[in-house]
Protein backbone atom coordinates (compact mmCIF):
# COMPACT_ATOMS: atom_id res chain seq x y z
CA UNK A 1 0.00 0.00 0.00
CA UNK A 2 1.11 3.41 -0.65
CA UNK A 3 0.19 6.66 0.52
CA UNK A 4 -0.23 9.93 -1.63
CA UNK A 5 1.37 13.00 -0.51
CA UNK A 6 -0.47 15.46 1.07
CA UNK A 7 0.31 17.73 -1.74
CA UNK A 8 -1.03 15.66 -4.83
CA UNK A 9 -4.51 14.84 -2.44
CA UNK A 10 -5.19 18.56 -2.54
CA UNK A 11 -4.31 19.06 -6.11
CA UNK A 12 -6.24 15.58 -6.59
CA UNK A 13 -9.03 15.90 -9.82
CA UNK A 14 -11.66 13.62 -10.86
CA UNK A 15 -12.12 14.41 -14.75
CA UNK A 16 -15.45 15.24 -15.71
CA UNK A 17 -15.32 15.25 -19.57
CA UNK A 18 -15.03 18.64 -21.88
CA UNK A 19 -12.42 19.98 -19.22
CA UNK A 20 -14.20 19.82 -16.44
CA UNK A 21 -12.46 18.15 -12.95
CA UNK A 22 -13.96 17.80 -9.69
CA UNK A 23 -11.51 19.11 -6.49
CA UNK A 24 -12.01 19.72 -3.08
CA UNK A 25 -10.04 21.55 -0.44
CA UNK A 26 -8.24 19.30 2.27
CA UNK A 27 -8.01 20.23 5.93
CA UNK A 28 -3.74 19.99 5.50
CA UNK A 29 -3.24 23.13 3.41
CA UNK A 30 -6.08 25.41 5.19
CA UNK A 31 -4.95 28.99 5.45
CA UNK A 32 -6.68 31.86 7.25
CA UNK A 33 -9.57 31.65 5.15
CA UNK A 34 -9.63 28.44 2.81
CA UNK A 35 -6.66 26.51 0.98
CA UNK A 36 -3.03 28.06 1.12
CA UNK A 37 -3.33 29.92 -2.67
CA UNK A 38 -0.60 28.37 -4.44
CA UNK A 39 -1.97 24.82 -3.83
CA UNK A 40 -5.41 26.41 -5.54
CA UNK A 41 -2.95 27.81 -7.90
CA UNK A 42 -1.42 24.55 -8.72
CA UNK A 43 -4.76 22.49 -8.55
CA UNK A 44 -5.71 25.09 -11.56
CA UNK A 45 -2.58 24.40 -13.62
CA UNK A 46 -3.28 20.81 -12.78
CA UNK A 47 -6.56 20.89 -14.92
CA UNK A 48 -4.47 21.63 -17.67
CA UNK A 49 -2.00 19.30 -17.23
CA UNK A 50 -4.50 16.66 -16.71
CA UNK A 51 -6.72 17.42 -20.00
CA UNK A 52 -6.10 15.10 -22.95
CA UNK A 53 -5.77 17.79 -25.64
CA UNK A 54 -2.25 18.97 -23.56
CA UNK A 55 0.64 20.05 -26.13
CA UNK A 56 4.37 20.63 -23.96
CA UNK A 57 4.55 21.75 -20.53
CA UNK A 58 3.93 24.93 -18.52
CA UNK A 59 5.57 28.51 -19.65
CA UNK A 60 3.22 30.75 -18.01
CA UNK A 61 0.72 30.37 -15.65
CA UNK A 62 -1.72 33.51 -14.43
CA UNK A 63 -4.43 33.12 -11.21
CA UNK A 64 -6.34 35.58 -10.12
CA UNK A 65 -8.62 35.23 -6.71
CA UNK A 66 -11.74 36.49 -6.98
CA UNK A 67 -13.10 35.13 -3.79
CA UNK A 68 -12.24 33.23 -0.97
CA UNK A 69 -12.84 29.19 -1.47
CA UNK A 70 -14.86 27.86 1.09
CA UNK A 71 -13.74 24.61 2.68
CA UNK A 72 -15.61 21.57 0.54
CA UNK A 73 -15.72 20.71 -3.51
CA UNK A 74 -15.65 22.65 -6.36
CA UNK A 75 -15.19 22.50 -9.85
CA UNK A 76 -12.19 22.92 -12.41
CA UNK A 77 -12.84 24.67 -15.90
CA UNK A 78 -9.78 24.35 -18.41
CA UNK A 79 -10.22 25.22 -22.38
CA UNK A 80 -7.95 25.22 -24.74
CA UNK A 81 -8.65 28.31 -26.74
CA UNK A 82 -5.86 28.48 -28.97
CA UNK A 83 -3.72 25.61 -30.38
CA UNK A 84 -0.27 26.59 -32.36
CA UNK A 85 2.04 24.68 -33.86
CA UNK A 86 4.39 24.42 -30.63
CA UNK A 87 1.99 26.80 -27.79
CA UNK A 88 -0.64 26.64 -26.31
CA UNK A 89 -3.01 29.10 -24.78
CA UNK A 90 -5.50 27.60 -21.71
CA UNK A 91 -7.97 29.16 -20.00
CA UNK A 92 -9.20 28.21 -16.56
CA UNK A 93 -11.72 29.00 -14.25
CA UNK A 94 -12.26 27.66 -10.57
CA UNK A 95 -16.23 27.51 -9.82
CA UNK A 96 -17.76 26.91 -6.50
CA UNK A 97 -21.62 27.17 -5.44
CA UNK A 98 -22.27 28.76 -8.85
CA UNK A 99 -19.66 31.58 -8.21
CA UNK A 100 -16.37 32.26 -10.40
CA UNK A 101 -13.74 31.66 -7.16
CA UNK A 102 -11.11 31.80 -9.75
CA UNK A 103 -10.30 33.34 -13.21
CA UNK A 104 -6.58 31.92 -14.93
CA UNK A 105 -4.45 31.90 -17.57
CA UNK A 106 -1.87 29.50 -18.77
CA UNK A 107 0.49 29.29 -21.67
CA UNK A 108 1.97 25.77 -22.22
CA UNK A 109 5.07 24.65 -25.30
CA UNK A 110 7.18 22.40 -25.92
CA UNK A 111 10.86 23.69 -25.08
CA UNK A 112 13.74 22.57 -26.92
CA UNK A 113 17.50 23.66 -26.47
CA UNK A 114 18.56 26.69 -26.95
CA UNK A 115 21.13 29.53 -26.24
CA UNK A 116 20.31 30.07 -21.93
CA UNK A 117 21.60 32.05 -19.54
CA UNK A 118 20.92 32.86 -15.61
CA UNK A 119 21.23 36.86 -15.49
CA UNK A 120 20.00 36.31 -12.02
CA UNK A 121 22.43 35.05 -9.61
CA UNK A 122 21.10 33.29 -6.66
CA UNK A 123 21.56 34.77 -3.24
CA UNK A 124 24.88 33.87 -0.87
CA UNK A 125 22.58 32.57 2.02
CA UNK A 126 23.62 30.29 4.86
CA UNK A 127 23.03 26.37 4.26
CA UNK A 128 19.68 24.53 5.54
CA UNK A 129 21.90 22.92 8.15
CA UNK A 130 23.09 26.22 9.67
CA UNK A 131 20.16 27.37 9.94
CA UNK A 132 19.14 25.01 11.47
CA UNK A 133 15.44 23.65 11.48
CA UNK A 134 12.12 25.08 9.86
CA UNK A 135 11.75 28.84 11.31
CA UNK A 136 8.77 30.13 9.47
CA UNK A 137 6.07 30.66 12.06
CA UNK A 138 2.93 28.59 11.78
CA UNK A 139 0.23 30.51 12.23
CA UNK A 140 -1.45 28.66 9.46
CA UNK A 141 -1.90 25.07 8.72
CA UNK A 142 -0.25 24.90 5.25
CA UNK A 143 3.00 26.69 6.35
CA UNK A 144 3.80 22.88 7.68
CA UNK A 145 3.63 21.41 4.97
CA UNK A 146 6.98 22.90 4.39
CA UNK A 147 10.04 23.13 5.28
CA UNK A 148 10.82 26.76 5.15
CA UNK A 149 14.18 28.21 6.53
CA UNK A 150 14.15 31.81 6.63
CA UNK A 151 17.91 33.28 6.17
CA UNK A 152 16.74 36.79 5.57
CA UNK A 153 13.79 38.82 6.41
CA UNK A 154 11.58 36.64 9.26
CA UNK A 155 8.27 37.64 10.02
CA UNK A 156 8.74 39.91 12.80
CA UNK A 157 8.47 39.07 16.13
CA UNK A 158 7.68 43.02 17.82
CA UNK A 159 5.13 44.44 15.55
CA UNK A 160 6.25 47.66 16.30
CA UNK A 161 6.05 49.46 12.54
CA UNK A 162 10.00 49.34 13.06
CA UNK A 163 10.35 47.67 9.21
CA UNK A 164 12.26 49.17 6.64
CA UNK A 165 12.79 47.00 3.79
CA UNK A 166 10.68 43.96 2.55
CA UNK A 167 13.67 41.39 1.25
CA UNK A 168 13.58 37.90 2.49
CA UNK A 169 15.31 35.08 1.09
CA UNK A 170 14.45 31.45 2.43
CA UNK A 171 15.03 27.30 1.91
CA UNK A 172 11.80 25.75 0.68
CA UNK A 173 11.21 22.42 -0.27
CA UNK A 174 7.75 19.98 0.54
CA UNK A 175 7.80 18.47 3.85
CA UNK A 176 7.58 15.52 3.50
CA UNK A 177 9.77 15.16 0.59
CA UNK A 178 8.23 15.08 -2.67
CA UNK A 179 10.29 15.14 -6.07
CA UNK A 180 9.70 18.77 -7.81
CA UNK A 181 7.10 19.11 -10.66
CA UNK A 182 5.22 21.81 -12.37
CA UNK A 183 2.13 21.96 -9.97
CA UNK A 184 4.61 22.16 -6.49
CA UNK A 185 7.24 24.85 -8.08
CA UNK A 186 3.81 27.02 -8.94
CA UNK A 187 2.97 26.36 -5.23
CA UNK A 188 6.07 27.30 -4.03
CA UNK A 189 5.92 30.46 -5.93
CA UNK A 190 3.28 31.45 -3.21
CA UNK A 191 4.89 30.08 -0.05
CA UNK A 192 6.76 34.26 0.55
CA UNK A 193 4.32 35.68 3.49
CA UNK A 194 2.65 38.99 3.35
CA UNK A 195 5.60 41.49 2.36
CA UNK A 196 3.69 44.42 4.26
CA UNK A 197 4.20 42.72 7.27
CA UNK A 198 8.25 43.05 7.27
CA UNK A 199 8.16 45.91 5.10
CA UNK A 200 5.84 47.74 8.11
CA UNK A 201 6.44 45.68 10.95
CA UNK A 202 2.54 45.72 10.69
CA UNK A 203 0.64 42.59 10.95
CA UNK A 204 -2.63 43.88 8.91
CA UNK A 205 -5.12 41.81 6.57
CA UNK A 206 -3.37 41.20 3.10
CA UNK A 207 -4.54 38.62 0.57
CA UNK A 208 -3.06 37.75 -2.32
CA UNK A 209 -5.25 38.92 -5.51
CA UNK A 210 -3.02 37.46 -8.47
CA UNK A 211 0.15 35.62 -9.29
CA UNK A 212 2.06 34.76 -12.34
CA UNK A 213 4.65 32.37 -12.76
CA UNK A 214 7.10 31.95 -15.22
CA UNK A 215 8.59 28.67 -16.02
CA UNK A 216 12.21 28.26 -17.10
CA UNK A 217 13.10 25.03 -16.02
CA UNK A 218 11.34 21.64 -18.30
CA UNK A 219 10.35 18.59 -16.57
CA UNK A 220 13.75 17.16 -17.07
CA UNK A 221 15.86 20.09 -14.98
CA UNK A 222 12.97 19.36 -12.43
CA UNK A 223 13.63 16.04 -12.20
CA UNK A 224 17.49 16.81 -11.82
CA UNK A 225 16.40 18.79 -8.83
CA UNK A 226 13.90 16.01 -7.47
CA UNK A 227 13.61 16.50 -3.77
CA UNK A 228 16.12 18.91 -3.15
CA UNK A 229 16.65 22.47 -1.54
CA UNK A 230 15.33 25.53 -3.45
CA UNK A 231 16.48 29.07 -2.80
CA UNK A 232 13.73 31.42 -3.17
CA UNK A 233 13.89 35.27 -2.48
CA UNK A 234 10.92 38.10 -2.62
CA UNK A 235 10.68 41.46 -2.63
CA UNK A 236 8.25 44.25 -2.57
CA UNK A 237 8.29 46.99 -5.41
CA UNK A 238 5.78 49.48 -4.51
CA UNK A 239 3.27 49.84 -1.57
CA UNK A 240 -0.29 52.10 -2.58
CA UNK A 241 -3.63 52.72 -2.07
CA UNK A 242 -4.46 48.89 -0.39
CA UNK A 243 -2.00 47.11 -3.03
CA UNK A 244 1.45 46.25 -2.96
CA UNK A 245 3.46 43.70 -5.19
CA UNK A 246 5.74 41.57 -5.05
CA UNK A 247 8.38 39.82 -7.25
CA UNK A 248 10.27 36.53 -6.68
CA UNK A 249 12.77 34.08 -8.28
CA UNK A 250 13.04 30.33 -6.92
CA UNK A 251 16.47 28.53 -7.77
CA UNK A 252 17.84 25.15 -7.40
CA UNK A 253 20.04 24.75 -4.77
CA UNK A 254 22.60 24.27 -7.53
CA UNK A 255 22.20 27.85 -8.90
CA UNK A 256 19.60 26.78 -11.70
CA UNK A 257 16.75 30.15 -11.88
CA UNK A 258 13.80 27.82 -11.83
CA UNK A 259 10.66 30.09 -12.18
CA UNK A 260 10.48 33.98 -11.78
CA UNK A 261 6.89 34.67 -9.79
CA UNK A 262 5.13 38.31 -9.38
CA UNK A 263 1.87 39.05 -7.16
CA UNK A 264 0.04 41.58 -6.19
CA UNK A 265 -1.61 41.80 -2.91
CA UNK A 266 -4.50 43.81 -1.22
CA UNK A 267 -3.66 45.04 2.53
CA UNK A 268 -6.13 46.30 4.81
CA UNK A 269 -5.13 50.63 6.17
CA UNK B 1 -12.70 70.61 -35.14
CA UNK B 2 -10.60 68.23 -32.95
CA UNK B 3 -8.09 65.52 -34.31
CA UNK B 4 -7.98 62.27 -31.96
CA UNK B 5 -4.36 61.05 -31.04
CA UNK B 6 -3.05 58.57 -33.08
CA UNK B 7 -3.35 55.98 -29.81
CA UNK B 8 -6.88 56.87 -29.15
CA UNK B 9 -7.51 55.73 -32.83
CA UNK B 10 -5.77 52.39 -32.32
CA UNK B 11 -7.33 51.28 -29.33
CA UNK B 12 -11.00 52.42 -30.19
CA UNK B 13 -13.70 50.25 -29.85
CA UNK B 14 -17.43 50.59 -31.12
CA UNK B 15 -19.73 48.55 -28.67
CA UNK B 16 -21.51 46.08 -29.70
CA UNK B 17 -23.36 44.74 -27.09
CA UNK B 18 -23.39 42.02 -24.42
CA UNK B 19 -19.55 42.53 -23.75
CA UNK B 20 -18.70 42.54 -27.38
CA UNK B 21 -16.68 45.37 -28.97
CA UNK B 22 -15.32 45.98 -32.82
CA UNK B 23 -11.72 47.25 -32.95
CA UNK B 24 -9.11 47.42 -35.91
CA UNK B 25 -5.42 47.83 -36.32
CA UNK B 26 -4.08 50.99 -37.24
CA UNK B 27 -0.73 51.44 -39.69
CA UNK B 28 0.49 53.96 -37.27
CA UNK B 29 1.44 51.27 -34.48
CA UNK B 30 2.51 48.83 -36.71
CA UNK B 31 5.55 45.98 -35.64
CA UNK B 32 6.84 43.67 -37.48
CA UNK B 33 3.72 41.09 -38.22
CA UNK B 34 0.43 42.96 -36.72
CA UNK B 35 0.65 45.45 -34.57
CA UNK B 36 2.68 46.31 -31.44
CA UNK B 37 1.76 44.54 -28.85
CA UNK B 38 0.95 47.05 -26.41
CA UNK B 39 -1.42 48.89 -28.21
CA UNK B 40 -3.02 45.30 -28.61
CA UNK B 41 -2.77 45.18 -24.41
CA UNK B 42 -4.04 48.83 -24.51
CA UNK B 43 -7.30 47.56 -26.36
CA UNK B 44 -8.34 44.22 -24.32
CA UNK B 45 -7.64 47.22 -21.47
CA UNK B 46 -10.17 49.61 -22.81
CA UNK B 47 -12.98 46.80 -23.78
CA UNK B 48 -12.87 46.30 -19.49
CA UNK B 49 -12.68 50.54 -19.17
CA UNK B 50 -15.54 50.44 -21.51
CA UNK B 51 -18.19 48.19 -20.22
CA UNK B 52 -20.83 49.46 -18.27
CA UNK B 53 -20.48 47.10 -15.45
CA UNK B 54 -17.30 48.46 -14.58
CA UNK B 55 -16.18 49.15 -10.66
CA UNK B 56 -13.08 50.89 -9.86
CA UNK B 57 -9.68 51.18 -11.63
CA UNK B 58 -7.13 48.30 -12.86
CA UNK B 59 -4.71 47.32 -10.62
CA UNK B 60 -3.49 44.33 -12.95
CA UNK B 61 -3.53 43.20 -16.34
CA UNK B 62 -2.49 39.56 -18.02
CA UNK B 63 -2.72 39.12 -21.88
CA UNK B 64 -1.73 36.67 -23.71
CA UNK B 65 -0.54 36.57 -27.05
CA UNK B 66 -1.69 33.84 -28.81
CA UNK B 67 -1.61 34.42 -32.43
CA UNK B 68 -0.09 37.13 -34.12
CA UNK B 69 -3.27 39.88 -34.92
CA UNK B 70 -3.59 40.57 -38.88
CA UNK B 71 -3.80 43.72 -39.95
CA UNK B 72 -7.74 44.34 -40.38
CA UNK B 73 -10.51 44.65 -37.60
CA UNK B 74 -11.21 41.86 -34.79
CA UNK B 75 -13.48 42.22 -32.00
CA UNK B 76 -12.67 42.10 -28.47
CA UNK B 77 -15.17 39.96 -25.78
CA UNK B 78 -14.95 41.74 -21.70
CA UNK B 79 -16.75 39.54 -18.90
CA UNK B 80 -16.90 40.05 -15.85
CA UNK B 81 -16.58 36.81 -13.73
CA UNK B 82 -16.88 38.06 -10.31
CA UNK B 83 -17.69 41.34 -8.95
CA UNK B 84 -17.02 41.77 -5.31
CA UNK B 85 -17.95 44.63 -2.84
CA UNK B 86 -14.64 46.89 -4.01
CA UNK B 87 -13.15 44.54 -6.35
CA UNK B 88 -14.23 42.98 -9.76
CA UNK B 89 -12.44 39.96 -11.75
CA UNK B 90 -12.61 40.23 -15.94
CA UNK B 91 -12.12 37.62 -18.30
CA UNK B 92 -11.33 39.14 -22.25
CA UNK B 93 -10.38 37.40 -25.32
CA UNK B 94 -9.94 38.85 -28.90
CA UNK B 95 -11.28 36.82 -31.55
CA UNK B 96 -10.35 37.67 -35.35
CA UNK B 97 -11.43 35.76 -38.34
CA UNK B 98 -12.82 32.84 -35.79
CA UNK B 99 -9.77 32.25 -33.72
CA UNK B 100 -8.58 33.46 -30.44
CA UNK B 101 -5.62 35.56 -31.20
CA UNK B 102 -5.47 36.98 -27.40
CA UNK B 103 -6.39 36.27 -23.83
CA UNK B 104 -6.83 38.13 -20.91
CA UNK B 105 -7.67 38.90 -17.29
CA UNK B 106 -7.65 42.00 -15.31
CA UNK B 107 -8.41 43.14 -11.94
CA UNK B 108 -10.32 46.48 -11.04
CA UNK B 109 -10.68 47.82 -7.90
CA UNK B 110 -11.95 51.12 -5.85
CA UNK B 111 -8.53 52.28 -4.18
CA UNK B 112 -8.38 54.06 -1.31
CA UNK B 113 -5.92 55.94 0.68
CA UNK B 114 -3.61 53.50 2.62
CA UNK B 115 -0.27 54.02 4.30
CA UNK B 116 1.77 53.88 0.99
CA UNK B 117 5.84 53.81 0.40
CA UNK B 118 7.32 52.85 -3.32
CA UNK B 119 10.53 50.39 -2.23
CA UNK B 120 12.29 50.44 -5.30
CA UNK B 121 13.63 53.67 -6.11
CA UNK B 122 13.97 55.18 -9.90
CA UNK B 123 17.80 54.86 -11.20
CA UNK B 124 19.90 58.14 -11.72
CA UNK B 125 19.22 59.15 -15.45
CA UNK B 126 20.74 61.87 -17.32
CA UNK B 127 17.83 64.22 -18.46
CA UNK B 128 15.79 63.76 -21.26
CA UNK B 129 17.52 67.06 -22.90
CA UNK B 130 20.67 66.33 -22.15
CA UNK B 131 19.95 62.69 -24.15
CA UNK B 132 18.91 65.30 -26.52
CA UNK B 133 16.96 63.67 -29.20
CA UNK B 134 14.66 60.31 -29.39
CA UNK B 135 17.25 57.13 -29.85
CA UNK B 136 15.34 54.54 -30.27
CA UNK B 137 16.22 52.52 -33.75
CA UNK B 138 12.81 52.70 -35.27
CA UNK B 139 12.82 49.17 -37.33
CA UNK B 140 9.38 49.30 -36.71
CA UNK B 141 6.30 51.93 -37.39
CA UNK B 142 5.26 52.23 -33.78
CA UNK B 143 8.36 53.36 -32.38
CA UNK B 144 7.95 56.71 -34.02
CA UNK B 145 4.44 57.29 -31.79
CA UNK B 146 6.72 57.45 -28.85
CA UNK B 147 9.51 59.82 -28.05
CA UNK B 148 11.84 56.84 -26.07
CA UNK B 149 15.28 58.39 -25.16
CA UNK B 150 17.44 55.28 -23.97
CA UNK B 151 20.12 56.46 -21.27
CA UNK B 152 21.84 52.79 -20.83
CA UNK B 153 21.41 49.31 -22.72
CA UNK B 154 20.78 50.59 -26.17
CA UNK B 155 19.54 48.57 -28.85
CA UNK B 156 23.14 47.10 -30.00
CA UNK B 157 24.48 48.48 -33.44
CA UNK B 158 27.10 45.79 -33.97
CA UNK B 159 25.18 42.41 -33.68
CA UNK B 160 28.58 40.63 -32.72
CA UNK B 161 27.38 38.70 -29.61
CA UNK B 162 29.66 40.31 -27.45
CA UNK B 163 26.52 41.21 -24.62
CA UNK B 164 27.15 40.80 -21.23
CA UNK B 165 23.83 42.19 -19.54
CA UNK B 166 20.30 42.85 -20.44
CA UNK B 167 19.60 46.05 -18.61
CA UNK B 168 18.15 48.86 -20.27
CA UNK B 169 16.68 52.71 -18.79
CA UNK B 170 14.55 55.33 -21.16
CA UNK B 171 12.98 57.98 -20.92
CA UNK B 172 9.42 57.70 -23.03
CA UNK B 173 6.21 59.50 -23.60
CA UNK B 174 3.73 59.88 -26.08
CA UNK B 175 4.39 61.32 -29.68
CA UNK B 176 2.63 63.35 -29.74
CA UNK B 177 1.69 64.49 -26.23
CA UNK B 178 -1.03 62.85 -24.82
CA UNK B 179 -1.94 62.99 -21.18
CA UNK B 180 -0.71 60.07 -18.95
CA UNK B 181 -3.76 57.12 -18.40
CA UNK B 182 -4.40 53.82 -17.88
CA UNK B 183 -4.42 52.65 -21.66
CA UNK B 184 -1.19 54.36 -22.26
CA UNK B 185 0.13 53.33 -19.41
CA UNK B 186 -0.25 49.41 -20.33
CA UNK B 187 1.21 50.27 -23.74
CA UNK B 188 4.62 51.69 -22.08
CA UNK B 189 5.02 48.86 -20.61
CA UNK B 190 5.85 46.97 -23.52
CA UNK B 191 8.20 49.36 -24.83
CA UNK B 192 11.34 47.64 -24.19
CA UNK B 193 12.92 45.93 -27.18
CA UNK B 194 13.47 42.26 -26.30
CA UNK B 195 16.63 42.23 -23.84
CA UNK B 196 17.88 38.65 -25.80
CA UNK B 197 18.77 41.08 -28.61
CA UNK B 198 20.62 43.30 -25.79
CA UNK B 199 22.02 40.06 -23.59
CA UNK B 200 23.51 38.50 -26.87
CA UNK B 201 24.34 41.38 -29.18
CA UNK B 202 22.62 39.06 -31.94
CA UNK B 203 19.45 39.80 -33.66
CA UNK B 204 16.90 37.04 -32.93
CA UNK B 205 13.48 36.57 -34.08
CA UNK B 206 11.52 37.44 -30.33
CA UNK B 207 8.11 37.69 -29.35
CA UNK B 208 6.13 38.17 -26.40
CA UNK B 209 4.02 35.31 -25.12
CA UNK B 210 2.46 36.66 -22.42
CA UNK B 211 2.76 39.89 -19.77
CA UNK B 212 1.62 40.89 -17.01
CA UNK B 213 1.33 44.99 -15.45
CA UNK B 214 0.32 45.43 -11.96
CA UNK B 215 -0.86 49.46 -11.75
CA UNK B 216 0.46 51.00 -8.30
CA UNK B 217 -1.08 54.68 -9.40
CA UNK B 218 -5.09 55.78 -9.61
CA UNK B 219 -6.49 58.07 -12.10
CA UNK B 220 -5.80 61.46 -9.97
CA UNK B 221 -2.34 60.28 -9.83
CA UNK B 222 -1.84 59.49 -13.38
CA UNK B 223 -3.61 63.04 -14.13
CA UNK B 224 -1.10 64.54 -12.52
CA UNK B 225 1.32 63.16 -14.53
CA UNK B 226 -0.36 64.42 -17.60
CA UNK B 227 2.02 64.47 -20.50
CA UNK B 228 5.21 64.63 -18.69
CA UNK B 229 8.31 61.97 -18.86
CA UNK B 230 8.11 58.50 -17.53
CA UNK B 231 11.05 56.77 -16.46
CA UNK B 232 11.64 52.90 -17.33
CA UNK B 233 13.82 50.01 -16.51
CA UNK B 234 14.05 46.70 -17.60
CA UNK B 235 16.19 44.16 -16.91
CA UNK B 236 15.80 39.78 -17.88
CA UNK B 237 16.08 37.13 -15.03
CA UNK B 238 16.81 34.00 -16.89
CA UNK B 239 16.90 33.12 -20.84
CA UNK B 240 16.11 29.19 -21.27
CA UNK B 241 14.90 27.21 -23.85
CA UNK B 242 13.28 29.32 -26.19
CA UNK B 243 12.19 32.00 -23.45
CA UNK B 244 13.35 34.72 -21.32
CA UNK B 245 11.17 36.91 -18.69
CA UNK B 246 11.54 40.74 -18.58
CA UNK B 247 11.02 42.43 -15.47
CA UNK B 248 10.41 46.23 -15.85
CA UNK B 249 9.48 49.30 -13.60
CA UNK B 250 7.75 52.78 -14.92
CA UNK B 251 8.23 55.92 -12.65
CA UNK B 252 6.74 59.24 -13.64
CA UNK B 253 9.42 62.29 -13.48
CA UNK B 254 9.06 63.16 -10.18
CA UNK B 255 9.56 59.19 -9.13
CA UNK B 256 6.55 57.97 -8.18
CA UNK B 257 6.18 53.84 -8.96
CA UNK B 258 3.26 54.44 -11.69
CA UNK B 259 3.46 50.20 -12.53
CA UNK B 260 5.80 47.19 -12.55
CA UNK B 261 5.75 44.88 -15.42
CA UNK B 262 6.71 41.35 -16.17
CA UNK B 263 6.49 39.35 -19.45
CA UNK B 264 7.62 36.14 -20.97
CA UNK B 265 9.23 36.28 -24.33
CA UNK B 266 9.74 33.45 -27.16
CA UNK B 267 13.13 33.53 -28.66
CA UNK B 268 14.74 31.61 -31.27
CA UNK B 269 18.05 29.54 -31.33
Amino acid sequence: MTTMHSFDAAIALQPLGEGRFAGATTPAYANMVGPFGGVTAATALNAVLQHPALLGEPVSLTVNYAAALADGPFEVIARAARTNRSTQHWVMEIVQAGGTVLTATAVTAARRETWSVDELAAPDMPTPDAVGKPNMVAMVEWVRRYDIRITEGAIPTAWDGSGDASRSTLWVRDEPARPLDFCSLAAMADVFYPRVWLRRATRVPAGTVSMTVYFHAGSTQLATVGTGWLKGQASAQAFRNGFFDQTAQVWSEAGQLLATTHQVVYFKE
